[in-house]
Order: structure tokens, then sequence, then C-alpha cells
């Protein structure tokens, strides 16, 4: 039996390790990466961070290069679906190779790992091919959405309210009509602007948890050039960015 | 000036003190906690648990009998506004009393702050009124909701779909029909139960991250009675309980 930790490590600040996220680093043998490429520089040096910190001098670490994967909006449900077979293979033949039986085996995943990440599917479609033994523990973490809210001092949620965590992609054609609080995530394009018309807030906040930490937030109307303006420029400037905002509807529809 | 940490805690388990939590307590020269009468022992002995670990062998704790509260549905909002007003009073005052100026003090709060909790609100009236020159800062936390999925091992979105955070109250007359999968906090009343007949798979955790936690999952309408039975017994035994499920349709709505 191979046992595998994902490891929910914060949304980019060392500091929002838990000590259970410590301690698992500390039990770990062997260390999957996957490696995406052009994987965000910054990312990678927390990682290495949290590594030399906390894992056993005698761990190990597996590159695993990401399979390529078709992003358009069309092919997106089925390409990920292609894409985690092919991932499982990978991960599958890598563990196989350097896990050894007994071992433990660790996903270091940004923030928390219930929250738009694959690698939990990705390892059960392991254990449900059977081929190896292996069984996982989830280790909870700060997720993105906590830190957009903590650095902007507001709760996600209204007193006795409902809030709606969703995509870009999912708010391009409107703003769901039953809840006023609208936390947006994975948007490469800005989908708030789409929105300028409508009475919102918002808070954006992008390298949330990092030295490079921005946060604006205002009338959406009024703050949304703004954004825009700074997304791109930053974007230039470190050749990436991960951004995630909150539209708050400033006259609810829900009743308090 | 006086600075206050609010400061997540994680949802029960010591272990989801993140590094940057625990360095906040070891700052803290006052802790204030809102005596709730009645309040979990358990969650006391938490709370006291780690100050012993991480907070200043001089630091002092200051409690403040939390003022009542009207919690019938019809006056919800408007008994939640009086009573943090109520609370403010209190607060400035022993602020005002207790705490020097320049001194730090903090409140833990459990799991995430800025999930379904008024200390954020409490402080900010404070500030607002201007008596007292505080400033605050906010420490995130896992919330119960990423510990829920920890421990069923699951994502609480499916791939691009959205979900929501609601409470028991707002599920009774029915639920969303423009989202697939909805966590539920605050639901004294298994509210779960009125929706047996629809296509859904319950994840139900109790007590999470504690030692007395209890899991229970399944398609609604089978594991309902369980639930309900196990939650009578266990709050009977314990005097208390704290509970949050995720309820996840089927057969989406949504398109992938
Ligand atoms: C693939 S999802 C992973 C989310 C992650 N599991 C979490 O709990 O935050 C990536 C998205 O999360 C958000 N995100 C993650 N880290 C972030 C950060 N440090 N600052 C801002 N947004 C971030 C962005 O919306 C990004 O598009
Ligand atoms: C006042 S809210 C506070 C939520 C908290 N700030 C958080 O992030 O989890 C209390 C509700 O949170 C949920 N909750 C908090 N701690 C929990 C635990 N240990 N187990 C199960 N549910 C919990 C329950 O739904 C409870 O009614």
């Amino acid at each position: 039996m191979r046992t595998i930790l994902i490891i929910g490590i914060g949304a980019g600040d060392p500091g929002q390790l838990t000590l259970a996220a410590a301690e698992a680093l500390g039990r770990t043998d062997v260390f999957f990466v996957l490696d995406k490429g052009a994987e965000k520089h910054d990312l990678i040096a927390l990682r290495q961070e949290l590594m030399r910190r906390f894992a056993r001098d005698d761990h190990r670490v597996v590159e695993v290069r990401d399979p390529d994967r078709d992003r358009t909006a069309e092919g997106y449900v089925r390409a990920v679906d292609d894409w985690r077979r092919d991932r499982a293979d990978l991960l599958e033949a890598a563990m196989a190779e350097h896990l050894a039986d007994g071992g433990t085996g660790a996903f270091l995943v940004w923030g928390d790992p219930a929250l738009y990440d694959s690698t939990l599917a990705v390892v059960e479609e392991i254990e449900a091919r059977g081929k190896l033994d292996v069984d996982h523990v989830v280790v909870p973490g700060v997720s993105s959405v906590s830190t957009l809210a903590a650095r902007h001092r507001i709760g996600l949620n209204r007193v006795g309210r409902p809030f709606l965590v969703t995509t870009g992609r999912r708010i391009a054609d409107g703003l769901p009509p039953d809840v006023d609080d609208i936390v947006v995530m994975l948007d490469a394009n800005c989908t708030f602007t789409r929105h300028v018309g409508e009475d919102l807030d918002i808070y954006w906040g992008a390298y949330l948890g990092t030295a490079d930490e921005i946060l604006v937030a205002g009338p959406l109307a009024e703050v949304a050039p703004e954004i825009v303006e700074t997304r791109r420029a930053a974007r230039e400037r470190k050749g990436w960015i991960m951004d995630t905002y909150l539209l708050r509807r400033r006259d609810p529809v829900t009743a308090g």
C-alpha cells in the first residue's frame, strides 16, 4: 500500500501553511510535481521553500511533465477528461517507479485542494484502476478565496445570506439573478467589465499572499478600468498573473 | 493606536492553525473572548490549548459576556444588528480598559473569519465610532467547508462549475434551481430532509476536525434518516453539535 497526501499549502504566503500540512511534508518520501512547462517561477520558489523548511533531508522530488491540454472553451470538459486520463497514466507510472510499497507520496496543491483543482480526481482515477494499491488523504488549506476576503477585511457572505463561487466563463453571459455575492476565479478575460452597468462593488486581488500582492476595491463602474490596466501591466511585468475577485450587489436582491 | 488581530484558527483541529496564525498568537497582549454562556466546552478547550502553545507567557485573557440575542427567524437581521451594537459597546469598553495604547489584542475565530462570523463587523463598528484609535488585521484560516471537503475527499465544485454556500434557513423553501453543488451551514433543523425527493447526494460532517468527528455520505433519500438519528444522538450525548453538509445534484442542471 502506498499513501498519497494531497496537501493544501495556501494561496502564496508560506505563513499560510498549517501545522498539519507542515507535519505532512515531514512524513513524505516522494513529492510528485506536475511540471507545467511555463509554470510560474514564484510558485515553484514557494514550493521549494516549503520543502526546504519542512521536508525530511532525504525526501525526493519526481517531476512529471504535464500532458498538453486543449484550452479552448468548447472542448473544455472533454479536454479536461482526456488530460486527466493522460495525467493519470503518467503519474501512475511515476508512482510505480519511484514510490516504494509502504511509502508516502505527496502533492502540494495551491490554496485548498477542494477548490478548482484536479489533483484529487487524478489520484482517484489511479486508485479506481486498481493496478497500484494506493490510498489518499487530503490536508485542507487556506484558499485564495479566504485570502482575498482577509486582505480586503470583508466577509464572503452578508448576514444570513449565501454566496456563490464560480468562474469567469460562467459570468460572461450574465450574473446569476438570485445571489448577491459572487466570487470569481479562473478569469483570464476581466469578465467583470461586462457588468459595469450593474450596481456592484468589486473586491479584486492578484498574487494574493505574495510580496507582489495587489488589491483594488470600489464601485465596479469606477474601478474596472483601473483593474484592467493594473492587471495588464502586472501580467506584462511578471509574465503571469493569478487573480480572484468578489462582486457584491450594493442593493441585495436576496432578503436579509 | 491599538491593533486588533482577527485570527482564523481552523474548524476544530489544532493542526489546522497556520504558521501565520501561530505567530499572531505570539504577538498578542490581550485575547478578547466573548463568553457565550453555554459555549461548547470542547471549543473552549481548543482555544486554551492554542493559547498555551503559542501565546506569550504574559498574555492576558479578557472575557466579555455576550449580550442576549433574539434568535427567532423573523427578528433575525434586526436582532443581529442590535446585538452587534451591544457587543460593540461591551468590547469597546473592554478594549479601552484592558488594552494599552500601542498594544495588540486578538480574537480567535473558528474556521475562517470571512464565513458567517460577526467579529469583523463588530470591530469595524468600534473603529467607525472613532472613540478608540483601533486598526485591525485579518489572518485567514481553514474553514469548516474546506474541512468537510477534505474529510470526504471531494471537491466543492465540479469541473468548471460553480458552488453555493448558504444557510439551512435559506433552503427551507427549495433549493436554488441554477446551481448543483450547495454547501449548507448554520442548519439546526436538518433542512436537508425537505429535499429527499430530489436526486441528490449528501456529504455530511459534524464536529469536523475534532476527535468526535462524524461523517456520513450517500444518496440523500437513503442516508437522510441515518444522519437525522446520528445527529440527534450525538447532540444528546455531547450537549451541542456543529454540522455542515454539501448537497450535490446527481444529474447537474448547469452545463459542464
Ligand atoms: C486552478 S484554481 C486553484 C485554486 C486553489 N485551489 C485555491 O484554493 O485558491 C486557480 C485560480 O485560483 C485563484 N488563485 C489562486 N491563487 C491565487 C492568488 N495567490 N491570488 C489570486 N488568485 C489566486 C485564481 O482565480 C486562479 O485563476
Ligand atoms: C457561525 S458559523 C462559523 C463558520 C466558521 N467561521 C468557518 O469558517 O467554518 C458556524 C457554522 O459553521 C459550521 N461549522 C463550524 N465548525 C464546524 C465543525 N467543526 N464541524 C462542522 N461544522 C462546523 C456549522 O455549519 C456551523 O453552524
